[in-house]
Parts: C-alpha cells; structure tokens; sequence
C-alpha cells in the first residue's frame, strides 16, 4: 500500500511536491479510491473536495456537528513543497492499515468508521492551509476561497474546475460534520519531544496546537540600475526585508516564540537591477494568543521603523491565523489511558485536526521522529515505530468504535 | 521608427521583457532588419548572434582587431527584468536617426559605417552580461557559452537553436574585429551626473567603466518544519543571507563601492518551511580592482562568520568579472572636442562599448536622465535630448567617417 504511493509527486531531489488539485494530486486520490474499494468502503468525495471512504455505508446523522456516532480518522495526501514521505500520508495509510488491523484481531465496529484524505492542507499552492478542512466547518468562506490565487495567478475555482471538481459546490457541511462524534488524526511528530523523551515511546497523544498565522510583508522601493545609483539615492527594499527577517528571529527568541521567514518574491528579482518590491512571508507561532500578537506586532514596528530609514514602504496582511487548540480533553486522557500512559505533548504545527476540534471532539496521536526533521526529504520515522502507530490508531479505534 | 519597436516585450506594468532569444528578442531582431532594410543598409546576423547593418557593404578588413577603417555605432535592444524603454534600444534608434541625418547634411562617408545590435547584453536570462561582444572578442569561450542555462534549465545552444541560430558557430570572430577602427555607443545616462552637472548638457562622453562583478553565493542549511523546530535547532540559511545583504552595504559604504543584492532564490521556498537554499547575487562595483577584490573579500567573510553560527555553509561563486575600462583617451578627448566640451563621466554600468575596448578603439556618448532611474519602467529621457544625442553621434560619425 505505501509503495504504490511512494512515487507520486516525488521532485529529482527526493522531496515530495503534492500540491492541491494537480497532477500529481490527483495521483494520490486515485490511490485513496483504490484502497478504499480494495477494501470494499464507499468512496466519495465532498463538496469541498476531500476524499471519504466509510466501512458499513455512510453514518447518520446527529442533531449538530459531533452529535453523530461516526468514528473518522485519517490525514491529507498533499505536501509542501519539497516535503518528505510521511507528513499526511503516514496518517491515511495507518488508518486503513488500522482497518485491516481491526478485522484481524477480529473486532465488530458498532459505529461507522471511516478514513478521510482531507484536501489542501499544506496550503502549498494557494497559501492558505487547511482549505478543505476550513470549508467544511465554515471557518473559510466560498467567496474568500473563491478569491484564492497561486503563483500562476490560477484561482483556486479554475484549478477545482480543471481537476473535474465543481467549484460552485464548496462551502460549509454541517450535515456531515453532524455524522461524526469523534476524529483522531495519526501525524508523525514535527520535532523531538518523543525521541528526547524519556523511556521509550514510539507513539504520543497531543494536547493543544500552538496558536499561528501567516503575514505577507510587502516591502516595497524603487527599481533603478544596480551598478550606477548612489547607495544614497537608493529606496532598496531587499535591506528593509533583510533587517526584517533578522529582528523576527530576535522577537520570537525573546518571546518564546517561533518567527520565520521561509518564502520570499523579488520584483524584477535581476542580478544588476535594486528591486522594486521584495515579498516576505512570516510564519508566526507562540504558546498562546497574547504572546503571538505582541511577536508579530514588534517585527511589524521593526520593519517599518527601518522602512523608514531605507525610503521603503512595509504594508503587512495576515493570510491566515489559527487560535490556540485545546483538543477535547476526555477524548485525549481517553486515548492516553488506553494507550497506557503514552506521553501528551504540545505542538507548533497546524493540523486538519486543530480546525475539526473547533466544532468536533478530536484527538491526535503522533508517532516518532528521531531527527525532528520535518517538511524536508530528510523527515523519516522508523518500520517499527510506523507499525507501533498503527496498532495504537487500532487500539483506540476499537475502544471508540467497537463496543 | 521609435514607435515600432515600443510596444515589443512589453509588460503589463509597462516594463521591458526581451530576453535573449525569447519571442520578444526575436520581433526586436525584425525591426532591426526593417530599419536596416529601409535604408538601403546590408544586413547580417554574425557567428555570435550580434545584428549588423552596413552602409556600403561589410569593409575590408585590416591585419588585427582595430586595424580596419570601418566606423561602428550601436548597441543593444534586450533588456534586464521590467527595464525601461531606453537602455539598449536608444543607442540603437539613434544610431539608424544619426545615419538619416549625415544623409540629410548630405555627408559623404569616405569609409565603412555600420549599425550593431549585440545579442543578450543584459544576460538576465542566461545570468552573463555582454554574451554577445564577449564572445566576439574571445572575452568568453565557446565551451563555457555552451554551459550557460537559464531559470527553466534550457541552456544558451538550445535557446540559440530554438530562435534559428546556430550554436555550433559561436566562438571568437577576430576577422570582423579587424575590419573595424572604431566603435561608438550612445547610451542613456544611467545615472544623474549630466543631469546634475552646472550648464545645461545634453550628452556627455564616458571616460571609464568602473569593474564589476557577479558573486552568487550559495547559503545551505536544512529545510524543516516552521512551526516545530526549535530556534536553536535551526539551521535557517534565510538568517545568514539577511546579515550578508546588510553587511554588503555597509562594506560598500564605507569603501565608495557599490554593493546590492537584487535577485534571490529560495528553495523551498515555502511558507512553513525554514529554507534549505537561499541564493543570492550580489552585484559590486567600485572605482579600482583593489577597492573591489576587498570589498567583496570583506562580505564574503561577514557571509561565512555569520553562517558558522548559524551552521550554514556559505559557497561563493564569482559568475563574471570585468575589470577597469579605461575608454581610449585620444577617441574620447576628439569625440569631447567635436561636441564643444561635453561633460566626460565614469559609470558604474557594463556595456558592450566596455568589451569591446580591450580589443578596439572605443567611445561611449551619455545622453541625460533626469532623474537618474535605470534598469525600471520608470527611465526616462527628454525627446530634446534625445535628438541633441542624435546630432551629437551623427557630428562624431561625420567626423570620423567622412573625412
């Protein structure tokens, strides 16, 4: 099951580029179907555009999101760019493994169960992360989705519409939400908490999602001709965002925060030519929502300060923000006792999870990483540990679903 | 004539996008024929790509480069990235406009005059400025031409074959060389000297070319997850290229040297991923060799201090480099005698005036720039001087060529 999937999307440089509602994208859904009718569940995709596969027929429906008996567990196919195997992947392909789990050790679900692939988690393409999962509880508009352009100018309705998918369709799905009375999302670990725990622990139960958003800086000076302006009669913006990026590492490190510029577009981006406009995208993280806000606002003042100095203009939007997570409390210490003391951690990373617990009891477990490395080819978790973490989605699937 | 060539390779924000054997390059190519052909002028495409229009058939040649009794005038119709409407195409324009007015004061040219378009001297495809003149002089050599690639991975022999032309043929041309016994390009000013200079001057004589280079420097790190890697787990290379960009113009300041970076590539380039690869170029100048070699010397220690204690591992690689141009000075003192003490400038700019001076005696003539913008849509020259740069050429044409 993994092997068929292993290939798809994969760049030259070994890193993954699964990015939403393309090729290769579409590779992966493929697969999905496949799985799901090898193992006779019904296949369907929603409104929005992510993949269901439900063993026993689709669940009813309760009064309210999470009011239903449906038992859901899964992840999202797609990667950032460059991404490694196993982030998204390693949770669907352990749901179905833990299906197939189940059925050995002969267990009887008395609720529906079922595996998700959620679309667009990564936000890769269209910089916004968890697009599927934001549509589906309404915490994303149709009309703002609708507006979403990636780097070709290509909206997100084009890009639906060229996948076969309808774009008219998307927008928030209570009914479905309102099938489910619990999620659990399997994600190998993005750091080194398990690893650096002590004793051994393969798999880990998550307790909150670190608050986080996304700001586009804009930064924006004066082309003019490298070798022939005098320094002073230059308006550089690539200076401006330089000492940016250098005063958001100083911020979150004072904080406790995490700040990072990862994504940069230079206008006219020539080697003899001073830019126009320099585009920096900051990724902000912090434990909680007061200390994320004070984070993002001094390297905004700091920004503008040395804007100032440089005769360039910083405009700042926030593409995105994620409040804090509490993931539902009884589900987690249930999962942590059946798992038999499983260690529970926090973490920085944005997960289809964190959006579904708004509306749905939800749990995460994670399984080990020994070098923490993430979103890189370099991310790897061990055989053992990835069958570890399906006998515990296995485990807590059973005590959830099965009696 | 002007209002032909206009609209090519324009951009919807209204900058100039001819690059080196793209379309664009190709329709600037045709109006240069037309413009050729109009007048009667015999047209050809030399080995390296480089346009010629001749008034009286190609000359004769002499024993070297320079010997030969044939008055050239030109430059070039590519551009960099979103680049104005004047820089190349002026030179080229006034060049055509110069040879209509020796007609209309009915001059008689007693030697060869001939119109040049070099190819691709902007290198903002292939990262080479001057491919075209530095081939022709052996300035660059086949086999490295060959290696050039652009942004897409095509390399220079495919996009030549693409456009018509043949690589194979491309390599040092001494034969031509030594037909010519003077080359004069006018260029708009990139720059405000004239602009700035007491008196009113229309166009001024170039005394030097300042030497200048093209380092890229490669800052590796690890790519890895934004929103769970410890700060002090990092390896951000995004950290080490904003020191560098900083510490480059301070170097410069404190030299009299210029220093920008204004072209960046990142992998993976991903809002939630801390890079793996930052490149970035930087673009130097300075009025002597020495002042160059330690200014860049100067940054590329700031690079590798600052990327130790960041554990990225800074590589720098020194794509071009043109030392000092020192025009030929009894070409320069006639050419500022003719126009009645023109004001007689430095810059800080390459040209293919400045290739072709180790080989031949050379001039450049500068027409002003108001407001000193170059290398952006926003370049501008007065249509007065503009034509005075006309009156200005044809009087040194008709001073060197008809007599």
């Amino acid at each position: 099951m993994w092997r068929d999937l292993l290939p798809v999307g994969r760049a030259p440089g070994g890193g993954y580029r699964r990015y939403a509602w393309t090729g290769a994208d579409a590779e992966c859904r493929a697969w999905f179907r496949e799985q799901a009718t090898a193992r006779g569940l019904a296949c369907e995709v929603d409104r929005n555009g992510n993949q269901w596969a439900w063993l026993g027929g689709p669940a009813s429906g309760g009064d309210a999101p999470g009011a239903g008996d449906a038992v859901v567990t899964g992840s999202h196919l797609d990667s950032v760019p460059d991404g490694g195997a196993f982030d998204g992947p390693l949770g669907v392909v352990s749901a179905f493994a833990a299906l197939d789990e189940l059925r050995e050790r002969g267990a009887r679900p008395a609720r529906p169960l079922a595996v998700v692939n959620f679309g667009d988690e990564e936000g890769a393409r269209f910089g916004l992360a968890c697009v599927g999962s934001r549509l589906t509880t309404g915490q994303l508009t149709p009309e703002r989705a609708r507006e979403l352009r990636d780097a070709d100018g290509t909206t997100l309705p084009r890009a639906m519409e060229r996948a076969g998918h309808d774009p008219d369709a998307i927008g928030a799905d209570p009914e479905r939400l309102a099938r489910i009375g619990a999620f659990v999302e399997l994600h190998i670990e993005q750091g080194r908490h398990l690893a650096a725990a002590p004793g051994d622990h393969p798999v880990g139960v998550a307790s909150a999602i670190w608050p986080h958003g996304r700001w586009r800086f804009d930064f924006h000076g004066e082309a003019n001709h490298a070798g022939t302006t005098r320094l002073e009669d230059r308006r550089d913006p690539m200076l401006t965002y330089a000492n940016t990026v250098l005063a958001a590492r100083k911020k979150a490190r004072l904080a406790g925060a995490l700040a990072t510029f990862g994504k940069v577009a230079v206008e006219p981006n020539g080697v003899n030519a001073i830019a126009s406009l320099v585009r920096g995208w900051l990724d902000s993280r912090a434990p909680d929502e007061d200390t994320l806000a004070a984070v993002v606002a001094e390297i905004e003042r700091a920004a503008a300060e040395r804007g100032a100095r440089d005769g360039v203009r910083v405009t700042v939007t926030r593409e995105s923000f994620t409040p804090v997570v509490e993931f539902d409390h009884a589900l987690r210490d249930r999962l942590a006792g059946r798992l038999g003391g499983a260690p529970v951690l926090p973490t920085g990373a944005g997960h289809d999870a964190g959006i579904l617990s708004a509306v749905l009891p939800t749990a995460m477990l994670y399984v080990r990483n020994p070098t923490g490395v993430s979103h890189s080819p370099a991310e790897s978790a061990g055989e053992d540990d990835c069958a570890a973490g399906v006998r515990a989605l296995a485990d807590v699937l059973e005590d959830l679903a099965c009696r």
